[in-house]
């Protein structure tokens, strides 16, 4: 069985201890985390410590502390094993050990949501083929998916999913911000919001497309100017507008 | 039981009669469309017709056309009862009839997707109490959640419907192009993509946002610029980045 301590008691902490205590071939031996009510919660299930003083040993030791956080931390593990951070967007020689690597579960983690993590991809690296079959492992025994990324193409995937989710996230907001200016309540679009991404299912997001702007109906696109109050919706309305017409030009 | 008339055979007229057929408060009397493939496919569920010269009587006429035929198609009506509408963008007095009124289901319908109607808004305005109780009655045959809403609100609605299924959709689109540059898979996003959309069920968007524009992370921030090779893409990461970090400027 592999032995893992986790390392933070954030998000994605709290969902991977979840996710590893419900697999059969894997043990949390430690949490180790500053926020001492979450530790707490920990100490009837795991080892837990509020010091990063007192860190037992295991197989892998698995970082998911803020970006900038994870040097330091890592230097606190500096004579442990197979050290690993959870970070899309941070290199795996932000490490200081020798065996190292990135265990990346590609979801947004929020707090009070434990996620199944079967369907959830992740995204591993490591410095070399053992640690590199330690971490598949590790991944195989929470998820379905998991995918050997190298570097770059992490870093890529961190921004195509700033895009896929803080992005749409914020244009969520603005569409509820629209409703509320006019009394309407934003469960109206909920329906609409759902059957966006269930339509990729079965259609890529170039099929999927649909509206003026891809109609290239620059009457209904006016009146939607004129109906935005804000300079900076007005702006980002043009701009995707003008981003949609474009992709699409072609066939009109 | 109310009788309805169907003009046009695009994809909200296809999801509309599917929907009526399972009711069995309603029943669609008749379908007509230019699209003779499409009409012939209805042929042995109602009367159907390609010529607009010979429609039956009925208690509702529904045009579900594009949003420029539909003055066309209201003075083919002439002299018939309550005509209808189902665009989400034009108001009520495009059409020539005293009894009139709107049937907007705020959805998007795709070619060959038929939707279950129960959880669809169905948006009704109507000119007069009569119309609008009949209207009433249509929506909830075939869906729970039927609002009245005039023509100003629907205007808005529409609005903000594009930013939350047009430009998010779009963004999906970016994100494919940039996953597979790095010859990565879209699939690996879409797990992300539904709990983005998940997470509305008990998080508003302002509370599930997240990401390095929320925590004003400008070094992730410049990272991402620096990865982006096209100009437009450059352009909607700044003012989409800047749109979130003004909204959160105040918790920083």
């Amino acid at each position: 069985m592999l032995s893992v301590v986790i390392l933070g008691t954030g998000n994605v902490a709290q969902n991977l201890f979840h996710a590893i205590d419900e697999s059969e071939q894997v043990q949390v031996v430690q949490i180790v985390g500053r926020n001492e009510d979450v530790i707490k919660k920990y100490s009837n299930k795991t080892k837990a410590s509020s010091s990063f003083e007192n860190i037992v040993d295991a197989d892998i030791y698995i970082i998911t502390v803020s970006d900038n956080a994870i040097p330091e931390v890592s230097r606190k593990l500096s004579n442990k094993g197979l050290v690993v951070h959870t970070s899309g967007a941070t290199p795996a020689k932000s490490l200081i050990q020798d065996k190292k690597g990135v265990f990346y579960p590609l979801q947004t983690f929020t707090k009070d949501r434990l996620l199944d993590f079967s369907e959830i991809p992740i995204c591993i690296e490591a410095s070399d083929s053992g640690s590199l079959a330690m971490l598949k492992r590790l991944g195989q025994s929470i998820s379905e998916k998991v995918y050997e990324i190298n570097s770059e193409q992490r870093k890529q995937l961190h921004l195509a999913a700033v895009f896929a989710n803080n992005f749409s996230n914020h244009l969520f907001h603005i569409s509820q911000t629209l409703c509320e200016k006019e009394g309407l309540s934003f469960e109206l679009l909920k329906p609409l919001i759902l059957e966006t991404v269930r339509k990729l299912e079965t259609l890529s997001p170039l099929d999927a497309q649909t509206g003026p702007a891809r109609r290239k109906d620059s009457k209904s696109m006016q009146k939607h100017l004129e109906l935005l109050t804000l300079r900076e919706h007005k702006k980002l309305y043009t701009l995707l507008s003008d981003a949609i017409t474009k992709t699409y030009e072609k066939e009109l």
